[in-house]
C-alpha cells in the first residue's frame, strides 16, 4: 500500500501515520517529494489487506498494489490449467462447446436439441432446469425433471451436461445429473453459493456477474478455490452498459485479460452477450480469435416458440454453420474441438 | 405488446405473426403505415408476458407496454405505504434514520456507536453481523455473536436493530436478534434469497443491484411481495458507472421514480453511495430534499480504524451535524423523525 | 508519480528506469518491499506530467499522484469565486437560476416564456439558437434571429441571457447579445471552441460531457483558464448509465466533488438530467440541498406544442411551484436569489 | 410513433392527441386494449419525427419506430460500399490496415515508423499532427510542420496519409497533405466540424464517441452524408464503462451491428479500445474475426519514449506478428490486405 499525504499535512499527522502502521507490524518507507510525502507500506500482506487509512487526518489518498486473489492468479500458477470434466479437457489446446437450448422445456425439445448439437460437434449439453428470472410471474424451470430430462438427453448423444445452480441446497441434487455446474452471473457475488461450491466434487463454470470488474471475477472465483475445488472455467457473458442496441456490452477483452492474470480457462457466451441471434455468428468467431477456450450457444430447433430468450437462440442448422467457422478458426489458433 | 414488422416483410409472415398471437388466445389489432405494418396484441397480460416474437420471419422488434410487477406498484396501490418495523413507522410522513457501524467489531465499539446514534436521534442500529466481501480473505463477521452484541446495544438505546442477510439458512437465527432483514446489493436478484423473506414475518430492506435498473428493482421487490411479505422498504445506496472519484454514483433521481411506480417506502443510504465520508452530509440533505423516507449512515466512533468501509463513515460528532441538517429539511418536506 | 516494479523485474530493469528517470531531470526515491520494489518520481510536475514509464521493461504500473488542472482548482484558490455576470453574481451566497425554454420558436412564446420566468424569480433567460441535434433532419435553431428574440425578451423583463455557442465563428456574434456562453455536454471536449472561448470577455458555462469524469471536466475548465477567462461556471447535466428510465442520471455527488476540487461556482440541470417534467421539481430541491450555486430550467408556455424538449419542460404554473421550494431550501442552505 | 395512453386517460385526453396528430397532417391509427388504448401515427416520417406528444394529457409514453439516419442506412443502399482512398479501396473484400505512432513527434521517429508499418504491409500512415488532449498542458502536436512529415513518409514508403482533424478551419490545410479525414471520438458530435466536412473532396473516417449509442454514431455519420460527402469509413475504438483494467472497452459487437444497420466500412482501433500493448494482438484477431474491414494500430518504432499513448504502441516486431495474424484470419473472412 502507497499513502499519499496532503501537500498540507503536519509533521505530526505523518508521525500518527508511521505509528498506526508500526502499530500493526508493518514498515514504512518515506518519499519526501516537492509538495507531497509519500509513504510505501513495507509488510505481511494480509495485514496490509485490511489497514484502513484513509480517514486518518493528513491523508490525501491511499493506492493498493497487490491483488487479493492468489490460487487463481497466473503468478501462483504459471501454466495454462486444463480442467477434466468426466474425461473432456476444458482449456489448453482445447476448444470447448456447450450448447441447448436457454430453459428445458419438453423431452422432445430436449432431444432434438441434443442430437443436433451433437451433431455439429458440441461436447456439452446446457439447458436450464434452475432459471434465475427477473420478474416472480416468469417461467422458473423444470427442477429435477428438467435435469433428468438434460442427463437422458445428453447420454443418448454422447455429451457432458452443464446446467445451472441457483441454491446451494440444489447442490446434491444437480450434482447427481450434471457434470459442471454454472454460476450465473446475478450470483457470481453470491459468496455462500460460491462457498458451497468450494466443496463440491465437480466442476464449475463461473459466469462474469452484470458489471463485475475483472478483479472482482477473479476474487469470485478464489473464493471457490479458497473452499479447495481448483476445477474452475470462467465465462465472459457480456455487461452492462449504455448501448441498447445489444442486451449486453460482450468485453472480449476480458478473454486477453484473464490469460495475462490467471490460468483459469475462459469460455465465452455470445448468446446472452449480445442477445440477437443474428450477431451470435460473428461474436463466436470473434471470441475465438481473442482465444477464449471454448463457447457457450443457445440453440433451440424452434426457437421461435421457446419459453425465454428465443430472440438469442440458433436454429441447428446455424449452429451447424457456425460450428464450421468455429474450426477454421480454432485451428489457426491452434486449438481443436 | 406492440410487434413491428419489417419493411421488407411479406404477407405470409403478417399472417403467421397473427396466427400464432390467435394461438395463443389473444388477439391482434393492425395498423398499417405507409412503410411499416404495427401489430398490436390484445387480452391476458400474463400470456402477452410470455409471448416470444422476435425470432418469427418479418419482425423487426417487439415494444412491452406494461410491467410484469404488479403488488408493488402504484397502480395497484396509490397510498404511500407505511410500514410497522416493531412500532416504529417507516414511510408516509417519517423519517426513519438507521446508523452505526459497516460491520459489528466488538462489544465496546457497538455500545459506543449506538449510544451515539441514538443520542443523535437514529431509531435503527445498523451494523453487518454477516459481510459479504469481495475477498474471501476479508473479514466475513462475526455471525450470532455478532448478532447478540447488536440486539443489546440496541436495546440498551431503545433501538431497533437493521442488519444484512447473506443465506436463507440464517434467516430464522437472524430474525430471533433483528427487526428488519437487509438484503445487500450484491444479492438484490438472489431470487431463493428473496422467495424465503417472501415467507418472513418481518419488513426486508431491499438494496439496489449495484447495476439494477429500477424495474428490475421493482421485479425483485415483487418476489418478496409475491411470497406474501409486503412489508418491503427500498434502499437506493449508488449504482456503478465510469466516475471514479466516488465509489458509486448516487442516483437520487431513483427516490423520485420509486415515488411515481411504487408506493414503498424509500431509504437513501449516502455511505455506500459516495464512499467518500465528506460527501455524506451533502448527499444526506439531498436526499431528503428529493423525498426519500429515511437514511441509512455509517457512523463509526473511531473511523480511523475501522475493519471495513472506515473511509465512509462518520463520527458521532459529524453524524450530529448531520441530522440537525436533516431535521431541517425533513421539516420543509413535511416530514419528521 | 509512482512506478510499482513486477515481482519478476531484474535490477538491470530497475536500473534503466531509474536512469529514464535521471536523464529526465528528475529524482527517484526507492522502496523496497517483500515482492516489489516501487520507485517514486520527484521533481518538476510538468516534466513527470510527461513521463511514459508504463511501456519499461519490468514495470508493472505507474500511479500518477498530482492533477494536471491548476488554475481551476481549489488548491491554487481557497475560497468560492464568484463570477459577476453583468452584475448579477453567481456563486457564493446566491442561488443563479436560468429559465426559458430549451430552443427558441418564436417571438410570442419567448416573450411569454421571459415574462413567466421573470416572475417567478430567474435572473436569466436561457434559450437556444444554435440547436446541436442528435439528427441533421432536426431543427437547428433561429441562429442569429433567435438571439435577437433573446436579448428583447429578456430586456423586456430584467434578465440576463445564457445561451449556447456550438462554433468558434459565432464567438462575436453571440457575445454582442448574451450574457453568458455555455458549452454544451457534447463540446465539453471541443477544445478549438475551450481555447477560443479562453480570449472571451464574457462568463462561460461549461456542461459536464455525457461521460465526462470529474477530472475531465475541470481540465477542460482549465483550457479556458488558461486561455485567459477565468469566469467559469461549471453545470451537472447528468451523465450516460444503464437506467433508461430517465434520459440521463443526474449526478448530485458531483457538485460535492466539485465543491470540494474546485472554487468555480456549479450549477445544476434537473430537466436535461432526468428527460422527465415530473422529476424536475424533486431533483431541482435535491440539488440546491446538495450545494449548487443554481438551476438552470426549461420552461416552456407550452411545452406540449414545443419543438425539442417538450417532455422535460415545465409549465410557468409548475416553475412557480419550484421557485417558492427552492427559495425554502435555498434559505436553509444560506443561499438567496 | 405508437402513444401508449395511460390506463387512466380519459376520452376528452385521446380526443386531444388525436386532434393534435390530424393537425399536423398526419393519421391515427387506434388500438383498445384492456387496460390501455395505443394510437398509431401513420404519415410523413419527418413530421412524426418533430412530433412530440409525451407533455399531453394522458399520454404515458411514446415509441419511435423508425431511425432518423437515411442516407447511411442499410435500407438505402442494400450492398456494402467501398470507398475509394486515393486508389486504395476500403470496404468490401478488402482489409485497410491504417499504422503508425499516436503523435507526430520528428522526421526520424516518423520516417522509422513509415518504413516498418509499410514493411509489414499497411496501406496507411496513421499519425496526429493536431492533437485533442485532456489537459491544455499535454502537447498539441506538431501542426503543419507534423503534416509535412506525414506525408513525405508516407511518400517515401507508398502510403496513404490518415490524420485527424480538430477544427473546421484547418480542412483545407490537411487536405493538402492528407487522405483521410479522421474525427476522434471528443469530436463525433460536434456538428460544426461534420456540416464542415460534408463539403469535403476527400474521405472521412468517424471514431465512435466515448460513450455514444450506435444509432448516435450513424446519425453523426449522416451530418457528413446529408452535406454530399458519402466517402465515410466507421471506427470502432472502445466505449466508456465502469471496467479500469482496460482503458476502454472495446464493443466488437458493434462490427456486427454496423454490418446489419449501414453499408459503410468499419474499422477497428485495438490500440485506443484496450490502452494497453499485450491486447492490441489478440483484440485485432478478434475484430477481423467479427467481420471489420481494417484496423487503426498504434506503432512506434520506440514506444517508451513516446510523447503520448506509449503504453498501447506495438514495436515494429510486434506489429509484424500482428500482420501475420491478420493476414491468416483475414483470409478466412474472405479479405485481403
Amino acid at each position: 500500500m502507497i499513502i499519499v499525504m496532503k501537500p498540507t499535512s503536519t509533521e505530526a499527522e505523518l508521525a500518527n501515520v508511521e505509528k498506526k502502521i508500526k502499530n500493526a507490524g508493518l514498515k514504512t518507507h518515506l518519499s519526501v517529494g516537492d509538495d507531497r510525502t509519500i509513504v510505501g507500506v513495507i509488510g505481511d500482506k494480509k495485514i496490509i489487506a485490511n489497514l484502513e487509512m484513509n480517514m486518518m487526518p493528513g491523508v490525501e489518498k491511499t493506492v493498493r498494489i497487490t491483488e487479493k486473489y492468489k490460487i487463481v492468479s497466473r503468478e501462483f500458477h504459471p501454466e495454462d490449467s486444463v480442467i477434466d470434466v468426466a474425461g473432456v479437457p476444458v482449456g489448453g489446446k482445447h476448444l470447448a462447446i456447450m450448447a441447448g437450448p436457454c430453459a428445458v422445456e419438453s423431452v422432445e425439445q430436449l432431444e432434438e436439441a441434443a442430437e443436433a448439437v451433437a451433431k455439429g460437434g458440441a461436447q456439452f449439453l446446457r439447458g436450464g432446469a434452475f432459471k434465475p428470472r427477473t420478474s416472480p410471474y416468469d417461467f422458473q424451470g423444470l427442477a429435477e425433471q428438467g435435469l433428468k430430462m438434460l442427463r437422458t438427453a445428453a447420454d443418448h448423444n454422447g455429451l457432458k451436461v452443464v446446467t445451472e445452480i441457483v441454491d446451494k441446497d440444489d447442490m446434491d441434487l444437480i450434482g447427481e445429473y450434471a457434470d459442471i455446474y454454472q454460476v450465473g452471473a446475478r450470483n457470481m457475488q453470491n459468496f455462500q453459493l460460491l462457498k458451497a461450491l468450494g466443496k463440491a466434487k465437480k466442476p464449475v463454470m463461473l459466469k462474469r456477474g452484470l458489471s463485475a470488474t475483472i478483479r472482482e471475477w477473479l476474487n469470485a472465483a478464489e473464493y471457490i478455490a479458497a473452499g479447495g475445488n481448483e476445477n474452475i472455467i470462467l465465462c465472459e457473458r457480456g455487461i452492462r452498459t449504455y448501448e441498447t442496441f445489444t442486451r449486453n456490452t460482450l468485453d472480449l477483452s476480458a478473454v486477453a485479460a484473464i490469460k495475462e492474470l490467471s490460468h483459469l480457462p475462459i469460455i465465452v457466451d455470445p448468446s446472452h452477450g449480445t442477445g440477437r441471434w443474428e450477431m451470435v455468428r460473428p461474436m463466436a468467431r470473434a471470441a475465438v480469435a481473442a482465444g477464449c477456450d471454448g463457447l457457450i450457444i443457445e440453440v433451440h430447433p424452434h426457437p421461435e416458440v421457446a419459453l425465454s430468450d428465443g430472440d438469442q437462440s440458433l436454429t441447428p442448422k446455424n449452429f451447424n454453420a457456425l460450428m464450421d467457422e468455429v474450426r477454421q478458426f480454432g485451428a489457426l489458433m491452434g486449438k481443436t474441438l
